[in-house]
């Protein structure tokens, strides 16, 4: 896949073939999306077996402890404690035995603990350490987040190409992926994994990127989209989409710049599926740092949600929404 | 009621009787309390019609909003979403709208919003208020937690002698006390207050007092046994607890020292309760400030808990449990 161009050619391609991409997909996106059909409403009885192929799936270090067992204690009790879909915990050193039994006590639900294999981690050999060394130390001197750190950068490829080729996820189709310390603030009583299957969703997101995101490095907001997803992993492993990766990877921009695993994803989302494949849950209340959505009127009431329906980012300065989308319904 | 002695006659009366009781309920209390019988036990299936006639009470501020949506959101997800026993509110001043709407969406249960009356609330017009700023600088000069307040003393006395005649209150015999701002960290699957019916239960706690508990003055941890209660209204009610209450007001002693309602609660449970009467509810993980209880072993497990069974004020330097009664079971 690796066209005849310099790196700066290549970039320069990316950024305007997305812009583009991006702009229009969201000034032609459906006006209202449709809501989960009550069909998919599951009355608060017995969890029922399992309706879709799906785990929920977090990547976390040792020290993440704290904020793992915020985001796995809410989770169960506004969503997984009726559904008991399993989890899979990922890391790129092997989990402590505190952090198992900590984590595990947390559910009814089966818990797998993996570790990641170091060729999906590590910055390869072929990476030009001096060019990526000078690319750190630019991002510094920008005051970019993150601008240093060679782990981030890991982690940003492995989200972006790696996390659902592992063993434990290969065998499923659909994942949540779940960060430490986030906040889910509203009870979810249908199957989410079921809304997408039955209106043939691929991509489900909560927070929408910011105005500003016009290419593979997002400076303010490096994973505003991603580090919430409700998604179809067979769609990351389509050709279509390993070609993807695999032509970013190859230009080294994950080492040499900071591409971030949100854009990655966004773009092959713009790129490789039809719009009405994309859903916003508006009705699942959602905050990571300092980004919240936070739904309105019937959802926000429906769902007892906990957070205040004006501390919104859908609203703020920079959310796309803001500008290309309705919200109202 | 009031006798013929000076106030420190009195208060050397209070404290010596009040050693004597506390040492020789704990000296002698049972090893081993019943845990709930499964008789009790609710499956997970629909909400049964209330069991028992009780409400969960919060006294809170407008102010302490985000502090009261955090203990309702919370006790909902790991008890009461399964009970819906109503919610009552109270106030030394009016809700705000934003207040009610915030926190009336977080339930399904009912929920009500009372103001107290002045004459529960407010220092009584016969207190010598000379005296009592001369306690207060007293306080202060010690160093004493909320040594200057007088609206913490009002709230003391109003939480020892006048909550449960609250006209939201009076219908209800069972309350279950709820702070803003305190974890709990597991979930209950069976209702207590069936358990404390079932069991000729009055007074249930969950952090046990701290061992310097010598004086109705407690200096240092001056809400650690009353913020939590699963308690019977209807010993607040009683004569012998009305006639104590009263001497203990009429001496004034709320306002010219600072008298904390954990300890007269826990006092009067002391005097008028059989020790079988009192359950410590082991199996609720609790926090409230720096003191918390985990649950341990086989109810760490079974409730999911979140907390750290190492992290138990159980086993601090300052809780008389860790003295007095045996944990293991």
């Amino acid at each position: 896949m690796a066209l005849p161009l310099t790196a700066a050619h290549r970039r320069y391609i990316v950024i305007a073939v997305t812009t583009v991409l991006i702009v229009s997909y969201f000034m032609s996106a459906s006006k209202n999306k449709p809501s989960p059909s009550l069909g998919n409403m599951i009355p608060q009885i017995s969890p029922p077996p399992h309706k879709a192929n799906t785990t929920l799936v977090i990547l976390a270090r040792n020290t993440d402890l704290s904020g793992v067992i915020s985001s796995v204690e809410q989770l169960e009790a506004k969503f997984n404690r009726k559904f008991s879909y399993p989890w899979v915990f990922l890391n790129d050193e092997p989990f402590s035995t505190d952090f198992k039994r900590r984590v595990s006590v947390l559910t009814n639900a089966n818990v797998s603990f993996g570790l990641i294999p170091r060729e999906h981690w590590v910055q390869p050999d072929w990476i030009d350490e001096g060019r990526a060394q000078e690319g750190r130390n630019k991002l510094v001197r920008h005051g970019v987040i993150y601008g240093s750190s060679v782990s981030y950068r890991n982690m940003c490829r492995f989200n972006s190409g790696f996390f659902f080729r592992h063993e434990l996820l290969t065998p499923y189709k659909w994942y949540w992926r779940v960060e430490p310390d986030v906040r889910y603030y509203c009870d979810l009583d249908y199957d989410p994994f079921v809304f997408m299957k039955d209106h043939t969703k691929v991509y489900g997101f909560t927070i929408s990127m910011p105005g500003k995101f016009s290419s593979l490095m997002v400076n303010d907001a490096h994973s505003v989209w991603s580090n919430f997803e409700i998604a179809d992993m067979d769609f990351w492993r389509s050709e279509a989409y390993t070609k993807f990766f695999e032509h970013l990877d190859n230009t080294g921009g994950f080492y040499y710049e900071r591409w971030g695993d949100a854009p990655v994803h966004s773009i092959a989302a713009a790129l490789f599926t039809r719009k009405d494949q994309i859903h916003f849950f508006k009705d699942i209340g959602y905050k990571h740092a300092e980004f919240a959505h936070c739904p309105q009127g019937k959802q926000w009431r429906e769902g007892h949600c906990s957070c205040d329906p004006n501390d919104n980012f859908d609203f703020a300065q920079n959310s796309c929404l803001r500008h290309l989308m309705r919200l109202d319904d």
